[in-house]
């Protein structure tokens, strides 16, 4: 069956947030799988992003394909969204209909805010975790994992981790082989060159 | 003293070869210092990238801040741009002010036919070493590092090692501690969940 995939985007989206999963999940489509990006300014709405970088989205709220798997990544914007009842309504509906619910990074705040996280086991950027459980509005907070699976619900940690989940999600859409496929096309052998301190 | 970096963007850029760096260098950023992103088409011009991402530019080849550090990622557009005078030009006249000059995946295959590889020791994604060998206008073409420092030249592999090489960047442009601290606000402890075959 092919699969599609809605990313979300707003501005103040963290870039390596929603440009991981994309790189990730675009390199692993088959014939008639699509990954589009997804934003409430609209089909070919610039969206503004934490660092800078300008993007034009694929889709609006009214306008895009019924979604296998909806990605919601985080970012300073998530600030603002999280009381944003458009964007939160959107989740919530989308959620419905969905396989697979995911976040990256501070996403998370807003996947607790329009309530898919409710009683789920869930991570967010380390940097956010005691704000996530003050929150309140998901059901376990840990700090540590790359990505929690709860039912259909992933969360992934901090920025560059939604790269890892997007490759474990390939896996589950595709099959472990062609997750292996894929991981190798973007030769993700991944070497940082200093020891992180913390 | 503050760094402009530019990174070059096309139609058929792939998105992470870029996105990656971008988020690294940005993060990294201090008071003044500078990420740019540049294309042939202009300032807020649109290009397409290989996976159908867009993404407005923020300056033209003729608008651009002195660069301290040129990125310039791969990705199938490539295949066109090797043959662009008006890219090859331009990368050649920016090399000669850098203090590094760069490449991720086949954005390699531009540092060859603009000139700045020749002579040097690089690497490229790994589907494309042959053939940046067969065209010999770079030095020796190695396979396995993650990224390759010759002089002021350094080039990585493929899509993703882009992330390792701009952390190594930031530690020569603003000390390994903030090297470390860049790495953290990222998250970027990588565990990709399957193990490649390759």
């Amino acid at each position: 069956m092919p699969w599609t995939i809605g990313i979300l985007l707003f501005d103040g989206v963290e870039e390596l947030d929603f440009a991981g999963p994309w790189e990730v999940l675009a390199m692993a489509r088959r014939d008639r799988d699509r990954v589009v990006t997804i934003a409430e300014a609209g089909g070919d709405g610039i969206v503004r992003c934490s660092k800078g970088l300008r993007v034009m989205a694929d889709h609006g709220f009214d306008d895009h394909p019924p979604l296998d798997v909806l990605v919601v990544p985080g970012g300073a914007g998530t600030r603002r969204e999280v009381t944003n009842d458009a964007v939160l309504g959107w989740i919530r509906e989308v959620d419905r209909e969905t396989t697979w619910t995911t976040s990256v990074c501070t996403g998370s705040l807003l996947l607790a805010a329009a309530g898919p996280a409710a009683g789920r086991r869930v991570t967010t950027h380390f940097g956010f975790v005691e704000q996530l459980r003050e929150r309140a509005l998901a059901g376990e907070v840990v700090d540590g994992p790359r990505w929690v699976v709860d039912g259909k619900l992933v969360t992934a940690a901090g920025v560059s981790a939604g790269i890892d989940m997007a490759l474990w999600l390939v896996g589950q859409l595709a099959g472990v082989e062609h997750a292996r496929w894929t991981q190798r096309a973007i030769q993700y052998d991944p070497a940082p060159p200093f020891q992180a301190d913390v």
